[in-house]
């Protein structure tokens, strides 16, 4: 008999564990919240990838193909975990489903159970949601994905755009003291498609540090020579309204250091990453530890990544801290290979 | 019989992709060019890995361990591959070790070859090799690691020390536009180490963005917070030689916007990674691509980033680009993963 794994929640790692478990003939079985597979990047319609602007469908909408047409893999949407415990060295959990619960013994679990977008109506300075023109980069990435890169107030071109980085990252007034490591590239790439959709708007982004780390800085480069984007170090302290149906940044200018006040015609908040309250439930139901920044805990940040403080329950993708979709696709690998040793060493 | 595969080198990669490997009973030969397991962790003899101050040797001897003690891996030291040829969906290689030459027939392949550190004498502004107290961050990785905290010149304890960031990282000048990811992190963590082996010694950071991502940015918090690190926006433009045994600093601040001229009693580069010699040899040797910075080409940098352009050819690890050991060891997993998936399928 076939080893049997569960893989909790469907996105870029999930998928990626689950297709590959499903190669050495392992039966799967993934359970997803939502009503769909492909996680936040299908849920927010991302539309192109840093750093090469590969379309998100083509890496998203493969692993989503592979996962449902594998007859090794069953998919369960709209589902969750409703009951865990340890049976031994295997797990009996049962996944409550539109069709019913069902409880299945496993060998081992994979738990992937991604982020959540930082709400930036939580921060009052940012004024989003009281004005239109103010959006967030999963709002900028949706209305690029439909083609709609106007602003959302009037339905005209902008004439010039601003993006604010670190909102709701790097921040103790918020509760996130940590940085989210993608918002700075994912910034820096609208900006670009910004300025390629509109030559005559202009692109600005107020920053603290610009964190396009490793090859993601061929990028920022690019923004600076080819496109032309205004890299401003600084911080803005207040969003108010402005003339002629503007939206007005007020703030610091830390290298000019003096204050400016610029009206702006779009602004999009680089919203970051938290654990959500997904990864306080499955440490609670799943027995796991969650860290100091409310994700959930690996057992050792260097060594072991990918394990979890259960045994035979591993971790992939941003459900242990924020990361590139690159970065889950990879740990979703490694977690698999973990969870296949411990099922064939226990099964 | 059980499946053969061939990881080339022995850092943290490699090592984590061998014993993975091993405890699925597949039998693992590991061939290292230097005469000792652990890559460059091992061979500068790092002392305390970011961000949770770890004992490397905790992290690496763990994992050199499992690897000479397993009796599915078989490793060859001070070796190297010379000879690689395609064998239908198989590989042939011919190991070259002290001992003579061994060829096998390997059911996949996983290059695992690392990274070099940047040679800060290459870029003479810094005085590399010029002043004995202008050393780099993998000097005082192991003058830390041997206990030795001193300024090399005479002995003494440092009254103030510098640490210059991008050295060889984001200058086109020396050819590297992209950023080294983690050298930010590991002065940061230094500076912390050496303010807490002498708290009268004054510590700066000259920095362009201060790039501690994701949860390494709790250890900018501390080294600000708690240990009162001087962090300076500012390039050094050149390093002469002071009065009284010193080495200055010359520069501009960016955010003073004035220049300065501080004299130091150690500085400390904190240098990048590079491709290395051995990435464009194990190009050429096995047919894979590389990338413009010289690293190994993934297939996909997103969908498949631990694939190389050769079926049943697989990468892990820094030589695909500048990254940390825990992302070098996920890597190692997920390499794992998929090396084995083609191993059953084409055994």
């Amino acid at each position: 008999m076939a080893e049997n794994i569960l893989v909790i929640g469907g996105g870029p790692a999930g998928l990626n564990a689950a297709t590959m478990l499903s190669e050495l003939g392992v039966k799967v079985t993934l359970a997803e919240r939502d009503s769909f597979l492909g996680g936040n990047p299908k849920k927010f319609k991302y539309k192109f990838l840093f750093p090469d602007m590969q379309p998100a469908d083509d890496v998203i909408g493969k692993l989503i193909k592979k996962a449902e047409t594998n007859s090794n893999i069953k998919v369960y949407l709209s589902s969750e975990v409703s009951d865990f415990k340890e049976n031994g060295k295997k797990f009996d959990a049962t996944i409550k489903s539109p069709d019913g619960n069902e409880t299945k013994t496993f060998d081992s679990v994979i738990v992937a159970t991604g982020f959540e977008h930082f709400d930036p109506a939580r921060d009052a300075k940012y004024s989003y949601q009281l004005f239109d023109d103010v959006i967030d980069i999963k709002d900028l990435e949706r209305m690029m994905g439909e083609g709609n890169f106007v602003r959302p107030s009037n339905g005209q071109p902008p004439k010039n755009v601003a993006f604010i980085l670190c909102v709701g990252s790097r921040d103790r007034h918020v509760g996130n003291q940590y940085c989210s490591r993608v918002c700075c590239t994912v910034s820096v790439k609208q900006a670009i498609e910004l300025r390629e959709h509109f030559p005559d708007c202009e692109v600005y982004i107020f920053y603290m540090d610009i964190r396009t780390y490793g090859f993601f800085e061929d990028l920022y480069w690019k923004a600076m020579e080819e496109y032309d984007v205004q890299i401003v170090k600084g911080r803005v302290a207040e969003i108010t309204s402005g003339e002629n149906n503007t939206v007005i940044c007020k703030g610091e200018d830390t290298l000019l250091r003096g204050p400016f006040e610029i009206p702006f015609d779009m602004v999009v908040l680089a919203s970051g990453m938290e654990g959500g309250p997904q990864s306080s439930e499955m440490a609670k139901k799943l027995g796991l530890e969650l860290d100091e920044h409310g994700f959930l805990k690996p057992q050792n940040v260097t060594l072991a990544p990918f394990k979890s403080n259960k045994e035979g329950v591993f971790l992939a993708g941003a459900c242990t801290g924020p990361k590139a979709i690159s970065d889950s696709i990879t740990e979703g690998g490694a977690a698999a290979m973990d969870a296949y040793i411990y099922a064939v060493k226990n099964h």
